[in-house]
């Protein structure tokens, strides 16, 4: 028996936990400067503030730790009422003037899952960029002024991450001047729309358009589906949600089966072609822009990449700052605090750190992005093709250490982060779906490295790669540096990190080249059947080792002030780099630039680290400042509260609205009381 | 546009999806062989097909793929129906007889989430193992007959894995010859046990006997908290449900907060220990015998996992086999199966090559349990501590591995798997407490690395190790081999591969040990916060290497007469071998095993493994034949339907019971109308 805990949080008394003061007081850099900086700029965090200002107060907008327990049913209407409550508050701001820092609000109001996001997003945007002028005057006032609520209608129950094998077909039917949309297969079923289920009364259709008995290859069509006066289903669809989910149960993800719908001619976004009165197709402009806006969707992922796993990182360096078990420290009977195990800061220390450097990553991914955009308007391709290889990369394996990551935490809370209270349980389910949608995650590294394969075969013809590869020429002489480590500084130097990160990416490459050049097969063989399990760690290294350099370069670029953060920085880059040089080093070793002896060093190396950032977890974590009624954790929140309001919780939790469950008396008691 | 399927399958019409039955052409083995091996023995699958005929007729015991929309509620008013049912069918088979076989058949009946699962356990173990005889003649027969119906209450809001921490009190009065139980803190409060929550009215309270003053230390006492006759909590309790969760929500975890309660002193449970009228109290017998039913629990586990990741592959398998996407075969307008992706092969065949090490290694330990409990009779401890060494650390490395394996088939299937439907998110969501509940993972790793620490001690010493431990000799001479591999064929020798996986866990020990004996600095400092970081590497490739043992020696001893099925395993054996000599081999290269030109060929080795493979993939995962019925999945049926029953579940969802859903007339509509 042991009760000789320090103070523990409480939030009823206003109480900080002891141990959490302690924790707060080893803050030596500017925090506020790491909080511009995590929530993507100064301006960002202004918006940020001002915004929850309003959702602290506003009695609707507020969340509530009810909502974890909620049904779908209930979820969905409790998220209208939020959404007809920002409409009233401000429609132009919150609905219409979206931007990326926009995406982030959306987190802490909708925990993710905004009922109208994929309206105010992708379909106002396939209308604002595939419309033609006329269509685009009559179309985008409304959808932005919620009169026609839409959802994007691609995906079919048999053809996800494979766009061109749609089946749906709008037929052009010339007598009466209209297309005719069709479900003709059991797969051809639109399915997993979001917002189609239940919310929306239009959907912007993937199609296969057939004029003159001829197949032109998916369009998007404008169709309506559900009545305006009473959101009834218009005659010719079948619709619904399709049910249950791991997670993101809030989203309404449907269903539509068309028979012999009719739209007008004028229902197909015309921006980039044309059907005339006669059924004739062509094809205007240039169809490359439309990639530019599915970027969007990945960059935002990429981005909650980095925010998610701070989120998690809140919740549980908060409660392993409190949190103690077993007394095993020397002279002390007081447990150590789970921050403390050597363990647990090596699951944390390296994922502050990937958090950090996916920040870094995005900070230049959306500078690029806006380049992008500026240019498309004077039909500027500029770096389209680099960043849609960056942003299939980073998005796959952004996306996925994560995911894993946040499991890895909530895991690591024990009982208490299993418990929905904690936040965990949801961050991570509603996190899910993003390794899955917009690409699959394995797709996405198989795209990504044909920018790599391309450029590589212009070092193998001795010219110059792309800036951004510039370390594929480590390809022509492996290894550049072949130094036998003598010491652990030499090791946490950031110019050898990069060496080494550069190497391992360099070789796998190099691996993956020689086979491809040497197999004998067609290319789709090779890439999908004989090579393919070598894709994908060569992919993951050049990601991992770009990620760095984003990294590294930034703390010097970014013009940060406090000399101190950017020590901090610098250790966290390090222990980036070093936690990917032990989980993965094989390549290391087969090229000569690490040997034996090199584990040991790596190792002193990674645990000096882990000690010196130790006392700076909790300073580091907080600066993703969100106030206690957003984050709404059991065990995250910013007293050290965890063992009051979980029990609080607890108390009040459905099963407990009365004292037998439903079943029981009818079931169970007879048998107890010997009467079965 | 393509749509050129192979006829895909139906239920409804009894059609087998064309893919499917193609594959199952490719049967060479014995497979019943295979599936009586993977029931664990063949009278426990004839005890299952039994079971499953009773399950698959029974109106009430029937699976319902409407489980996967209830709510917690009616998850348990459900499942408490099936206990009625069972409980009259056949009381004594169902509740009172388990065995280790019995554990399987929970799983199909309640997906592993029995309402009395712990109660016919836990509970009853501890009356059976921890009473003296008067107490077990009282109380046996009434928990077996659903009089008493316990739950097991020793975790605390504060205290988990740390048992000894335990705060809750029982305290003699002489004066009335009770014991009061007090709950002295907030986190002493009972917090987790199942059952408690909702269902039992007894529960076995580990509480601080506290008699003339002293506390004797953490103790068993059976309590009443409910009433017999109608079920309210007694007075002197508060008691309730603790909340939702990230799985297991059929299950009522509850907390209890004690106020005085008062029990006859006669309710302290005395085989181990006795407590007379003068509060006098005394040790006696020999308290090892405690961990012998604690390890029940964890052999258990580590079934499961071979059970649960054979589940996820049965499903993700035969969808594998069916859905088509991408066609890029030369020559072939049809899609690809996803299973003919060499990447999904990478997934599909190693974890399949570790669920069925997983079972080897749990036939094995279950005859090593059955020896020990028999020697218990006669107080012969024999292997207890070698079973407690091999538990900790298998339940530790299995489930990890099979939950891991689990998120990721289910994330290989797409939408599909993230859809409930599929089954794969209750599977991963209901096997996630695994990896916590029995002892936190990190921590069972750490348990486990004591006995590694003494045998490695007898080495350096120049004795023998207990022969579990025999590789332990390798560390003397690291690397007893060296040889340069020059072709593929050595490097799927099964003798170099246990060579190699021996070698890895040697170095990583003797890494340790090393640091560990040169380390200045208190035990408990070392082990926790200088090198803890070390053991868990360490602990788990020795697991690995035993694990492969189990494997490869069990081939040639377990009795297989089918030799097709026996080279079937040992591709899976040096599958399973090559998969982690892939994934961690730093140590290999660090002592010289692996060299320069060795990732080559291993690599190779492994390409042409998943290629022997994976013809047979079908035919050997389906060895687990579980019928559809009880599978309850919309994409791993045994027609590879994978598209009808989809789509029919999805229609008949519950949020489809209405056109629109609650909120969006009030809320919405009056937006998109204009009257807001």
């Amino acid at each position: 028996m042991q009760n000789i805990l320090p103070k523990t949080g409480s939030i009823k008394d206003k109480v900080v936990a002891e141990d959490l003061l302690a924790e707060r007081k080893n803050l030596n850099f500017d925090q506020l400067e790491l909080t511009n900086f995590v929530f993507g700029g100064e301006e960002n965090y202004k918006n940020y503030q001002e915004w929850t200002k309003i959702l602290e107060s506003d009695p609707i907008l507020h969340n509530h730790h009810e909502f974890y327990e909620f049904t779908r049913e209930e979820q969905i209407e409790h998220n209208l009422q939020k959404v007809k409550r920002m409409y009233e508050i401000d429609k132009k701001k919150y609905f219409q003037d979206y931007s990326e820092g926009y995406f982030q609000w959306y987190y802490y109001i909708f925990k993710g899952i905004s009922p109208y996001g994929l309206h105010s997003t992708m379909f106002v945007s396939c209308i604002d960029c595939l419309s033609d002028d006329e269509q685009r005057a009559k179309w985008l006032h409304m959808a932005k002024d919620f009169k026609m609520l839409g959802c994007y209608a691609q995906t079919e129950l048999g053809h996800g991450s494979n766009v061109t094998g749609v089946e749906t077909t709008a037929t052009f039917d010339k007598q009466t001047d209209e297309i005719i949309i069709n479900t003709p297969t059991i797969t051809a079923t639109k399915f997993w729309p979001g917002e189609l289920g239940k919310l929306t009364n239009f959907a912007m259709v993937y199609a296969n358009l057939i004029s003159n008995g001829k197949n032109y290859g998916v369009q998007p069509f404008l169709v309506q589906i559900r009545d305006f006066e009473n959101h009834q289903p218009v005659q010719g669809v079948e619709i619904g949600d399709i049910g249950s989910k791991f997670g993101f149960n809030g989203k309404d993800n449907g269903f539509i089966i068309f028979n012999n719908l009719r739209i007008p001619r004028g229902n197909m976004l015309q921006r980039f072609s044309e059907l005339d009165r006669e059924g004739n197709f062509k094809v205007k402009g240039n169809q490359k822009a439309l990639f530019s806006v599915m970027l969007m969707g990945r960059v935002q992922l990429i981005n909650f990449s980095s925010f998610g796993l701070h989120w998690a990182l809140l919740v549980g360096t908060r409660y392993a700052a409190v949190r103690r078990q077993f007394a095993n420290q020397e002279g002390d009977k007081l447990e150590r605090k789970l921050l403390d195990y050597q363990t647990h800061m090596m699951k944390y220390g390296p994922f502050l750190a990937y958090s950090i450097a996916f920040r870094f990553a995005v900070t230049d991914l959306i500078k690029m992005h806006k380049k992008l955009l500026a240019g498309l308007v004077n039909n500027d391709f500029g770096n389209l093709e680099l960043l849609h290889h960056i942003t299939s990369g980073y998005k796959s394996v952004f996306t996925t250490l994560s995911y894993d990551a946040i499991d890895e935490i909530r895991q690591s809370c024990g009982g208490a982060g299993f418990l929905s209270w904690s936040s965990l349980p949801s961050l991570q389910q509603d996190f899910a779906p993003n390794t899955t949608f917009e690409g699959d995650n394995t797709v996405m590294l198989q795209q990504a490295a044909r920018l790599i394969m391309k450029n590589v075969t212009l070092v193998m013809k001795g010219k110059k790669p792309h800036e951004f590869f510039a370390h594929l020429e480590l390809i022509k002489d492996l290894p550049v540096a072949n130094k036998t480590l003598s010491s652990v500084s030499e090791v946490l130097e950031l110019e050898y990190l990069d060496l080494a990160l550069a190497t391992r990416a360099a070789f796998k490459i190099r691996f993956f080249m020689e086979k491809y050049m040497t197999t004998e097969a067609t290319e789709n063989e090779k890439l999908n059947s004989l090579l393919a399990i070598d894709i994908l760690p060569m992919v993951k290294a050049h990601v991992m080792y770009t990620t760095f350099r984003h990294f590294r370069q930034g703390i010097e670029s970014n013009g940060f002030k406090c000399e101190n953060l950017k020590k901090h920085f610098r250790n966290l880059c390090r222990l980036y780099a070093l936690n990917e040089l032990t989980q993965d080093n094989q390549s290391l070793y087969e090229c000569g630039f690490f040997t034996q002896g090199t584990m040991k060093i790596i190792s002193q190396g990674l645990k000096q680290l882990l000690q010196e950032i130790r006392p700076h977890m909790i300073p580091l974590v907080e600066s993703l400042r969100i106030p206690d009624s957003i984050l709404v954790s059991s065990i995250g929140n910013s007293y050290g509260d965890i063992y009051e309001t979980q029990l609080e919780w607890a108390k009040g939790s459905r099963l407990n609205k009365s004292t037998t469950i439903k079943g029981f008396k009818e079931l169970i008691l007879p048998i107890v009381n010997g009467k079965l």
